[in-house]
């Protein structure tokens, strides 16, 4: 399989790769002239390209026409989770990566452990494991992490961005089977817009779940047992991937 | 919500908690008498159990009858996982245990990157990992974890105690929305047994494959994005409970 890497500078039948990229396939992969990569223009284009020449920090390519990246999913999934201790965030997204995940967003919210630090320097740093892991399982996209929202209104007033707003919630709801079997059709050539919501340890307050159920959430029961905060958004996404069709 | 316990001595309407779970109820949680918690005998059956005394090392209870414990799903998986590198077993576990995995059965195969050290001290830990995430999540039976079996081989001889193997390769196959309809109605209040077989960092070889498909097995793909030996476990067992209405 050869190596893939994410470039936005592709056009007129030419590409280049500057930076740690050009580095890793020059130096670390020794490319020759001739030699065949993947370049992937991070909006789910990939392309064939051929190495012909390579400058100063950076590598240049002939490039084939585009194709679309065969491993986005037909639905665009946002996951916001609500923040946890220690480095679980990293874990949900290199694992929300892989499962497809188009955007995560992490939030703030009444039973939350953690407290806001350095939030800036941490969003870079969530980004950056967005980027690794979307190279290594071979993504089309590059999946974002925004910073995180104060609180919890904050995460409703989002809500009417998606087709259909799935809030994970410990007390019970309903089953992801039947909200998805609802979900409208793909209209107009646009993915259909799906949001999990997961929370903390501490999991969501009543009210905070009442005021999700007011802005157009549908409560998700996730069955019996406890997951916890860092597997709950894992079993989500491969529950939704598994009955859109996207993990097969 | 009540605490929960594990323990095998119930009878005749009394139980008794030894050890480090007595310790933790009398001397933690301060426990007194006419306090109730919730025993489970490890079986799938739980018991509303009053605290009636404290003995050495023991506490004492009067139980009401059993129920069947809610948080078992009605198919008995087992996940066969190819051995990981690092702590990547103990995740798996402690995941498979919240998505309600009954048996771990790691193995060598072709190419395994870990090699067997200390397997049965290794195994100690890993069935503690099992014990203690089967207490948090609330599980009605213990989930075991097997010594490794040391080579693909070994693992293929196990596939005549399923109802259906889940051989999952990282070079595709069948969707498992379309196996798991196929699977067998639960016959004489028996669960129906599944088998999940995943990879370790190497995946598989060709002959394994081939091995697993004449053995028996059916061959799944799990999608375009390539999941790292951490996460398609979770991600196959998330998708095996949701698609039998075990994580609802």
């Amino acid at each position: 399989m050869p190596h893939r890497y994410f470039t936005t500078e592709i056009a007129g039948g030419t590409a280049v790769l500057r930076g740690a990229d050009a580095h890793h396939l020059a130096r670390v992969m020794r490319a020759r002239a001739g030699d065949t990569v993947v370049l992937c223009d991070g909006n789910a284009v990939e392309y064939t390209a051929t190495v012909t020449g390579f400058g100063e920090d950076c590598v240049e390519f002939a490039v084939e026409p585009g194709y679309p990246s065969a491993a986005e999913p037909d639905v665009e999934v946002t996951l916001l989770a609500g923040y946890p201790k220690q480095d679980k965030l990293e874990q949900i997204i290199r694992h929300g990566v892989e499962l497809g995940c188009a955007h995560f967003v992490p939030f703030f919210s009444r039973y939350c452990v953690a407290a806001p630090k350095k939030e800036e320097q941490k969003n870079e740093r969530y980004n950056r494991i967005a980027l690794e892991a979307a190279k290594q399982c071979g993504r089309g996209v590059l999946p974002d992490v925004a910073l995180p929202l104060p609180n919890f209104g904050a995460v409703c007033r989002t809500f009417d961005r998606y087709d259909l707003v799935l809030f994970c919630y410990e007390c019970g709801g309903a089953p992801l089977r039947r909200l998805l079997a609802e979900l409208p059709a793909a209209g107009q050539g646009r993915r259909p817009r799906i949001a999990v919501v997961t929370g903390a340890e501490g999991g969501f307050a009543a009210e905070e779940a009442a005021a999700a159920a007011a802005a157009g959430a549908r409560t998700v029961g996730l069955g019996p047992r406890i997951l916890r905060c860092e597997t709950a958004p894992l079993a989500v996404l491969s529950a939704v991937m598994t009955l859109t069709g996207n993990l097969e």
